[in-house]
């Protein structure tokens, strides 16, 4: 039997077939000089500004990127390969560069993200793997930050595994939310793996299992007696708060931790139930609202003065639902010194290996220009670093916390019209003219040569 | 350094913590008779009816889940559980019983998809992984075989890996697409793990490392010469055919697979492309569509006479563009034979265990019924199957080809007003008296109670 999700460390094979047969007429052609690839986003309605996320994981892969033994047979048996080339990719190893901006950094279009300069055929076999290992995360860290720029002081917390796509999906939302601002997670793997404080209230069926409300309550509130959040709406959610005071008095709950609020009109819920827990003492205790939350009701309900201290966000924050896709690519730049690009209307390519450099002005974040690698520039602040030199890991990654800091100190440098979850601003970097030129004399070649 | 995917077979931590604090108040308490729980859809938008999908992965998961002592030492570390409930994880195994409609089943919203039954903390801890699991397949294999319901005779490929939600997704997208109709996918490991057909063609890098459309296109069938599909629209897609088929006829090809149209006006390059091929010998080679297709485009392209072969199918169809996550749950309907269920005014939960039957008139499905299970029904066919009995599993699995025959097989015989992809029509099952009136008798006593 096989298995849903992929249970090995080596994903060389989770990728398009034509990499690996493009790859294959590259190694008969001896074509395999220096590529330079760009990663990048285009714009996109409903996002002025991305979180970047997902490089540690892009790193991991391009470091222990191996062929094995199993994969081979398996590519030999469609007969789509020689045993030439076979041989190579048993032996293969990434031996090239990775520049890349910094986790938690915010990124706009067509800038480009993660920048790849290794042999052709290095450079392309990654190409499925990167995309997919970093469009999700950055989805899912700026849906995040979104949410984070209107909570005021309210805490966030993932839910959303269940409703992630797939096993991967779960972790990498947990991972790139707790990036995007969030405090924690429910998922307890996600907690394990990378140190995200993990945290859970209780099920309606918790409620309906026990067929009291009180029962239920005292019960938990036994087992977790400074950790008790109450479920208050499996049947009426007022005289759930009610029943929930209740029960935390009989039970002699000092330290009662709050309650959640999981469907109904939450700006009336909240407030009625402020007042019930407080008349009754319970004034530090906190109200959590969960059911289908996304930035738009956080900023209205709070706008609104809903005395709601914390959100689980599941579903619509890890399928990132406004914008379930990037636009995105990953386009050869340039092949052996030679700048090139794709000709099309609509979509830009920005020929040569390259740097960005943003610009501030009272510590906002005021333009990014992109220039050719050597260009000089005067003032503003390189965005790409280099991550991996000739296949080997060239600097510490930063901790979790240290990145989930950038990205929030990230996006306080904004300007304001972009911070507006109402608004799209298409934020573009500026081009140098040494790019600009280039760009034409290219098209101008192309249009020569067709 | 950790990794963005999951990397093990068991997932048993791969939860929401409050399944573990849940299942720890009921260990405690003694709480563990036996419960049912529901797997269900609720009505969505632009969708009339689903393709089950996901079941042998959540199969495996179920006779699979163990806590690993790593996984203990970690729960053990969050201070939150206490050494009786860890030695019981430690032992933990799913000795219940799974009920399912089989994989590629047409199913409705409010039918329950999977029934478990189980001791309760078993059936609780089990709920994050199979919602999880069971979610993406459910949309992918549907939005596939919409896709499938109006391509005619042209052929479906899944080109989405590079844009699904992490590693997993792009796993899952595979199957649940071949299983929805498509003819295969591009991602390699799914051709090896699932024995899907491989297929691929070749990038726009490719052209712009040789720099010379007729230099790449010949390179390429020189390796390929039955199996060369070229991507023309690199510069000018028009010239990009002529030099496809010049660059064939001198490489002396006679078995030219065809063309790849991956941007602009695709009803008219089609038409032009096809003309070129003809007059040129090429009657067989193939007009291959990629980017951005969806199956609106799919069959407004083919009403209006495009000669397009085949398709590429990638973003919309793994995210499922248009519905990104199903409003599904996974609800208590029976805790030690009491049937239970949540009030909500919105939101349906049929108490019991149950059973569908589903009934044809000249083979097309003509209602769907729930009963409780013990309930006699004249006629129909029962959809629920018991594929696990006291934890061992009962039944032999169908291949993932038998699965895709059912889906197309059960896609045909339904009414046409639900096969047609610009309507959104609610086919409701019909609900027995006796559940209708447990749900009156429960909601009275609930709202006596409170």
């Amino acid at each position: 039997m096989t298995f849903g999700f992929v249970n090995r460390d080596n994903m060389s094979i989770l990728t398009d077939l034509y990499e690996l047969t493009m790859a294959q007429v590259y190694f008969r052609d001896g074509m395999n000089k220096t590529a330079i690839f760009d990663f990048y986003t285009r714009p996109v309605e409903n996002r002025s500004y991305l979180i970047n996320a997902g490089l540690e994981q892009l790193i991991y892969y391009i470091l222990n990127i191996r062929f094995t033994d199993e994969d081979i047979e398996y590519l030999r048996s469609t007969g789509k390969f020689d045993e030439d080339f076979l041989s190579y990719l048993k032996n293969f190893r990434f031996t090239g560069n990775l520049y890349a901006i910094d986790e938690g950094e915010v990124i706009f279009p067509n800038e480009p993200v993660v920048q790849v300069e290794a042999p052709l055929i290095e450079a392309q076999i990654i190409e499925t793997f990167l995309i997919n290992t970093l469009q999700l995360p950055i989805l899912v860290a700026t849906k995040a930050m979104r949410s984070y720029s209107v909570a005021k002081n309210t805490i966030l917390i993932d839910f959303g595994l269940r409703r992630s796509h797939g096993t991967d999906a779960g972790m990498k939302a947990a991972r790139a939310s707790y990036i995007g601002g969030f405090a924690g997670t429910s998922n307890v793997l996600a907690g394990k793996e990378y140190g995200i404080p993990i945290f859970g209230t209780m099920a309606h069926s918790f409620i309906l299992a026990y067929g009291d409300e009180k029962r239920a309550f005292k019960a938990f509130a036994k087992v977790y007696p400074d950790n008790t959040v109450l479920l208050v709406d499996t049947f009426d959610t007022i005289k759930g708060v009610e029943n929930a005071v209740k029960a935390m008095k009989e039970a002699g709950i000092q330290n009662f931790k709050g309650i959640r609020l999981d469907s109904g009109d939450l700006l009336t819920l909240s407030k009625e139930s402020r007042k019930i827990l407080d008349q009754n003492g319970f004034k530090e205790a906190l109200i959590i609202a969960s059911g289908g939350i996304n930035e738009y009701k956080i900023k209205d309900l709070l706008d609104n003065g809903a005395p709601i201290d914390g959100w689980g966000i599941g579903t619509e924050l890890v399928v990132s639902a406004d914008l379930p896709y990037l636009d995105c690519a990953y386009k050869l730049v340039e092949y052996d010194g030679r700048p090139v690009m794709k000709l099309s209307k609509k979509k830009i390519t920005l020929p040569y290996k390259k740097q960005i450099y943003r610009f501030y002005e009272e510590g906002r974040i005021k333009k990014d220009l992109i220039v050719a690698y050597d260009e000089k520039v005067e003032g503003g602040r390189p965005l790409l670093k280099k991550y991996i030199h000739n296949g080997e890991l060239t600097t510490e990654l930063p901790s979790l916390s240290e990145i989930r800091k950038k990205a929030i100190h990230n996006f306080e440098s904004l300007p304001d019209e972009l911070k507006d979850i109402n608004k799209t601003v298409h934020f573009l970097p500026q081009i140098s003219s040494k790019i600009k030129e280039t760009i034409d004399r290219i098209i101008k070649k192309i249009k020569g040569e067709i």
